[in-house]
C-alpha cells in the first residue's frame, strides 16, 4: 500500500507515515529497514545520533538491489547532530552520513536540536552524543548561532546534498526568528507529539507558516520506558489508556493506530517503528482510509497535560531548551 | 528606606524593588513618580508602549528640582518597542524616549518582546502598539532578526545612551541563541512571574548564566482584571488565595508583600505599582529585613499552574511566542 504525501514548501512530497530509526539496534537495523521497505514504507527517519546509519544504508542497498523500489521512491531523512553546528563542519558531516547511507542526497536533512556543542572528530568518537569526552561529564557548548548553522544547511540544498531542510525540537519563538533570516525556510518541524503533549499552538503556528510537522514519540511514555526514564515510568501508558482503547475497539483498530491516525488527521506526519511485521503493516495504515470522528479527536486531545519526555534535562544535560 | 541591589553583569547595581509604570495613567503619572521617589523608590520601569514616558519625565524632573534625589541615585528603565527592531530605528527611538524622560541615558534599556514589527513613524502614531495602522487589524512583521536588533542595542551602550541592556518575554532557547552571538550579554530578563507561573527552569537558567531576572505582574491575575481579560477573570485572585493570606497573617504582612518577598527571596527583582501611598511604602519593604521560611516558599511555589496572562494571543495578536 502507499501512504498519502504532504506537499512541502520546498516543492517535494513527503509521505505522511514513515519508519523511525531511533533505538533500532545495529544488529537488526538492516533487516528492519529491508522489511519495512518490503511492507511498503518509503520514508525512513534517521540521524547521526541514532548510531545506525551504516546499517540503515545496508538495508536500503539490499532493497534496491532486490528491486523492491528505486532510490527515487524513497524519502530518506537524517539529522545534523549538535556537535556539528559550526558552519565548516556541516557539509563534511553530511557527506559522511550520506556515505554511511550509501546514497548521494538526503530527501530531508534536519537540525536535530537548537543546541550547538563543540566539535568532536568522528575519528575520535561517533556518534559523539552529548558529551565532549568519553568521561561523559562535560557538555561543552559552541557559539555557532542558529543563523550560522542554518546558512550551512542552506548550503547543502545548494549543493544538492539535501532536497529539503528542516528543524527539530525548536519552539515557536525561535522559529519566528529563523523565519526572519532564512533564505530557504524550514520545510518541516519534528517535535515530540502525543496526546499527553499535543502542542496545539506550535503545530498551528508551524502549519500556518508552511512548515510541515512530524511527530516523534507518538505513543508517549512507551518510547521512553526502555530508557528507564522516571518521567515515563510515572505516566500511565497511552496504549492502555481507556480513552484510547475504547476508540480503538469501536473502529476495529489497535490503540497504536488510533494514536497515529489522531496525528495524521491533524496533518501531522508520523514515524513509528516496530520490530513486528504485523504491527509494521498496521502502522502504515494510518495515513487515511478511515477517520476518527471530530469528538473522538477532541477527546484524545483532551488528554493533554504538557507532559514532555524528550528533554535534555531528563538526561542530566543542563540545556533547558523548553523553559 | 533603601532597598538592596542586584549586581548586574554589566557592573552596575540594580535595586531589587522598583516601581512599574505599566497602566499608570497619563493624568496621575507625574505625581505618582514624584511620590514614589519621595517614598524611597529609585528604580522606575517604563516603556514606549506604556504611553506615559513624558509624564514619567515630568515627575522625575520635579523630584530632581526639589532635591529629593540626584539623577545618579535613580535607575531608569525603558524598553524598545516591537516596531523599532530594525537596526536603523533603534538609536533614534531611544533618543526620543530619553528626550521624553528628560534624561541623557537609561540605566537599562530592554527589548520588550522578541517580536519584530514594521516601523511606524512616531509622527504618525505614538506609541504605535501592535498594529500597523489605526484600523487595529493588521500586524505586519519585520524581518529584523534578534541578532540585528541586539547589535543595535549594543550600539546604545557604546554611545552611552544605555548603561545596561536587557531582554523581556524571551524563552530559554532564544536566550541560548542570543548568548552565542552577543558581544554584550543581556544584563536582565524581565518576565511574567508569580505563583501561578513560577517559571522555575527559566529563572534558574537565566541566573546561572549571569542574567538578573525581574518579575512583572507579581500579583498574577490582578494586573489583568482591569484589561477585562477572560483568562484573568477565570483565575482565583492570588491576593485572596488562602495559601498566601495565611502566610501573610503569620508574618504580619500583606498578601502583596508576601508575593513580592517570595520573588525577591528567589533573587528575582520586582516592580509593583500602586496608587496608594501606604501600599507604595509596604511594597518597598520586600527587599529584605524579614524572610519567608523554606517551607512557605515551597508552598507558594506549589501554586504553579503554568498560567500565563501576558501573551499576545490573549490580545488577539497571532504571534505565538510562548508555544
Amino acid at each position: 500500500m502507499t501512504t498519502p504525501n504532504i506537499k512541502l514548501n520546498s516543492g517535494h512530497d513527503m509521505p505522511i507515515v514513515g519508519f523511525g530509526l531511533w533505538k533500532v539496534t545495529n544488529e537488526t537495523c538492516a533487516d528492519q529497514v529491508y522489511n519495512a521497505i518490503k511492507t511498503g514504507y518509503r520514508l525512513f527517519d534517521g540521524a547521526c545520533d541514532y548510531g545506525n546509519e551504516t546499517e540503515c544504508g545496508q538495508g536500503v542497498a539490499r532493497a534496491l538491489k532486490d528491486g523492491l523500489c528505486k532510490r527515487s521512491d524513497l524519502f530518506i531523512v537524517s539529522k545534523l547532530w549538535n556537535s556539528f553546528h559550526d558552519q565548516p563542519n556541516i557539509e563534511p558531516i553530511c557527506k559522511k552520513q550520506l556515505a554511511d547511507w550509501g546514497v548521494d542526497y538526503f530527501d530531508l536533512f534536519i537540525v536535530h536540536f537548537p543546541i550547538a556543542l563543540q566539535y568532536v572528530d568522528p575519528k575520535d568518537r561517533y556518534p559523539p552524543g552529548w558529551y565532549n569526552d568519553a568521561s561523559g561529564k562535560e557538555v561543552k557548548r559552541s557559539n555557532a548561532s542558529i543563523e550560522e548553522t542554518w546558512r550551512g544547511m542552506e548550503g547543502l540544498v545548494g549543493k544538492g546534498l539535501a532536497k529539503s531542510i528542516g528543524i527539530s525540537n525548536f519552539r515557536g519563538v525561535l522559529i519566528m526568528d529563523l523565519l526572519r533570516y532564512a533564505k530557504i525556510p524550514p520545510a518541516t518541524l519534528q517535535i515530540e507529539h502525543h496526546p499527553y503533549l499535543t502542542q496545539t499552538g506550535l503545530v498551528k503556528y508551524a502549519q500556518e507558516n508552511g512548515i510541515a510537522v512530524t511527530a516523534y514519540s507518538s505513543f508517549g511514555p512507551h518510547s521512553f520506558l526502555e530508557m528507564d526514564m522516571k518521567e515515563a515510568k510515572d505516566a500511565p501508558l497511552l496504549l492502555d489508556n481507556p480513552a484510547i482503547t475504547q476508540i480503538a475497539e469501536k473502529h476495529g483498530k489497535t490503540p497504536a493506530q488510533v494514536l497515529l491516525r489522531w496525528a495524521t488527521q491533524r496533518g501531522v506526519a508520523v514515524i513509528p517503528k516496530s520490530n513486528n511485521q504485523g504491527r509494521l503493516k498496521q502502522n502504515l495504515e494510518v495515513g487515511g482510509g478511515w477517520d476518527l470522528g471530530k469528538e473522538e479527536i477532541e477527546k484524545i486531545g483532551g488528554l493533554d497535560r504538557g507532559l514532555r519526555f524528550n528533554d535534555p534535562l531528563h538526561y542530566g544535560v543542563n540545556l533547558p531548551i523548553y523553559v
